[in-house]
């Protein structure tokens, strides 16, 4: 399988098998830190918005291959207070590099990059759209902790309306067949036309509001922020709070759950779970490096 | 010639023979893209106001040879703020690495650094003075686009009472006895001084004020950004607009010419002419690296 | 000695016999300026206030070293905005990098990150509390100075009460058994409880509101900022400003004077007196490097 100079945009890009080839490359690098290989390749991050977790893990991903990053993440930058538009500064940034990495807030933004660009583009996020990258980290989390990625019981918890890492995953997920289960208030469930997608590839989905009643079910329970400001309800919010706060109490009474996060979390998972051994989400921070690695490495050709 | 240790403040401290020679090196680099040599050089760029095109172009430059960049380009960074002078934060700067880029609002300031350092100081840019490295690359492109720097017949177009870069590469030129056409609205024109500076050269001037009247006399239109709040006049603005923006009427009436550009546009140029052939705006943009690449090894000794 | 895996966060942690390793190692880099030997390490700066002196310093000792710099300086960066704490922060930047150099406004968030983190921790400012790096700086530039450091009489002159610099470094030399002269006005005075601490060393400390009454005894003079805001009588701050300003009045009177300053400076030292041979400032500046030097390969154990 060659990925050289093909463009990152969304994981919907992806069959089954290229996923399993970068999952393949990402455990390679996780065993092979640091290389020279890309010694003369510059990356550059182009971030149209702030994103410090992703930043830095493309940055370093790039440095332990060997290559160079350059770094244009003010949006307050001169060519773009001069007025200049998304075409004209992308077709200046390829004429200093080998790979752009691109991060905006506006959904297909990073398509047309890819579409303006001479050199390969990978998304690291447009708007609510997808973040492939973070979806792959995600699958390369499983594969690792659960030996084997057909062997995802996974369950969704929090805002599954607006989540995008949820959306790209669970639909990744279906591409392998895997049931998947979304526990949320019912003002924040996934929205119809995606359960709808899902439900073209044939697989289980079940819909709950309780994490309680469908733990038994699951082995990875994948936490994601509920936000004050989603709901016009101030009791609902409070309520909701409450009965999907992960705590000690929920993983002692679970204790095969393994606890997933995209990170940052604001208060949805307890810091004393941090010492369950089934709390992996700062491990599934660290995989994002020998994934950004792979995906770095394999549409730059080596 | 030898350059190490050499300040680049102005195009005027060059002759004619140094110009050829920096040219000579830039195609070096174009040819041979990366290399290792400047390993062990840090190269600090000291950026008092912003402008990522610039900024990006010595960094990438100064990656594919191999060495490292030191940013410092937050005006509101802490020694500013603590109301530390210019000449301390070189004298800091100055033990941390082998060379400063240094960009600065106020006319004279690259000068001021390159007296006070001991490391030798590129300059970025320096209010409306001189930005010597955009020059370099200008004369790049002519060079490289026309075959011989000497086959060049150019016309510059747009605001050229304030435009730096027509004031820098008019007098490089002039310095190779170039004809030079200036098409410009009555109330900007190029600076009388300036006139004068040139026609002690004894080129051919001519100042016009359309561009269709001098096309077929020229093989280059640079074109450069008029900018509405120079007017008092704001019926003389919108008049002069249109008079001067390039599009595919003007292309296709005259497509011998070549279209360079200082980017970034804002409107001056028509996206749709970036199709036409004679468009080289972006390859001068990406020209940038090897004439900085050169540059910056010279005065390294490399 | 062994420093692998050490963190660095207070003078206060090593003795005297480490300091003068550490001094020894400085001295090696400051003879062998580049190489190679930490070229697949990542070292990430998490500034959470600006520093650009104490950044850049520790940025070319890394890139001297042939290692690669992660730079997190952006205090309104996403995670810190969308809520995360610290201890999260710490946890994802861990994953990134072989070690952690970190500025704080924080009294004590320096040791804190060291708990949490699994990599090296070097503290490069902890509100008024720490700044070991500056400290070695300071020891370093009296050893190469003086010869030997025990040759110190250091008189330290201006605002001592709320001088993190001043603290750190009269600790340090206190373990060498060193005599120490403060000079301040009496609402500037060393803290008594400081005053306690040097006192149980044994050694001999002059407190004096004049420099010129104790000039004589001393071979530094280490000059730190009055700041305005400090008073309540501003007629007594008019008259101490003038009192405490370093000029050539004051060098011709004692040439045999070092001045220190940890920088910057604005405006305790007159300009005239850059040119004096006792004004060591800007090359105790640039012995920050080789410190830094020092420390990084010793804490990664190479």
């Amino acid at each position: 399988m060659n990925f050289k100079g093909r463009d990152i945009i969304s994981i919907r890009d992806f069959s089954k098998e290229e996923i399993l080839f970068i999952l393949e490359r990402a455990s390679f690098f996780d065993k092979n830190k640091t290389s020279d290989h890309l010694k003369e390749k510059v990356m550059a991050t182009l971030f149209f918005e702030p994103s410090t977790r992703t930043r830095l893990s493309f940055e370093t991903s790039m440095a332990q291959l060997g290559g160079k990053v350059l770094s244009f993440d003010d949006v307050n930058s001169s060519s773009i207070v001069k007025g200049e538009s998304l075409h004209d500064t992308v077709k200046m940034v390829e004429g200093y590099c080998d790979l752009i990495v691109v991060r905006h807030p506006k959904e297909g933004a990073a398509r047309y990059v890819a579409e303006v660009a001479s050199v390969p583009v990978i998304n690291a996020g447009d708007g609510s759209n997808q973040h492939p990258s973070q979806t792959f980290t995600d699958l390369y989390t499983l594969q690792k902790e659960l030996g084997d990625i057909s062997k995802t019981k996974i369950g969704f918890v929090g805002d599954l309306k607006y989540g995008r890492t949820v959306h790209s995953l669970s639909l990744a997920l279906a591409k392998f067949g895997l049931p998947i289960v979304f526990i949320s208030p019912k003002s924040l469930r996934m929205p119809q036309d995606l359960i709808e997608e899902l439900q073209s590839f044939n697989i289980k989905i079940i819909e709950e509001e309780s994490i309680e009643k469908v733990a038994n079910d699951i082995n990875i329970l994948y936490v994601t922020r509920i936000q004050k400001e989603r709901f016009s309800d101030l009791l609902e919010y409070e309520r909701l709070k409450g009965v999907y706060q992960i705590d000690l109490d929920l993983t002692s009474s679970f204790p095969h759950l393994k606890i997933m996060h995209p990170l940052p979390r604001v208060g949805e998972i307890s810091p004393e779970v941090d010492g369950f051994e089934g709390a992996i989400y700062f491990r599934q921070a660290h995989n994002g490096v020998p994934v950004r690695k792979a995906l770095i490495s394999m549409v730059l050709g080596k």
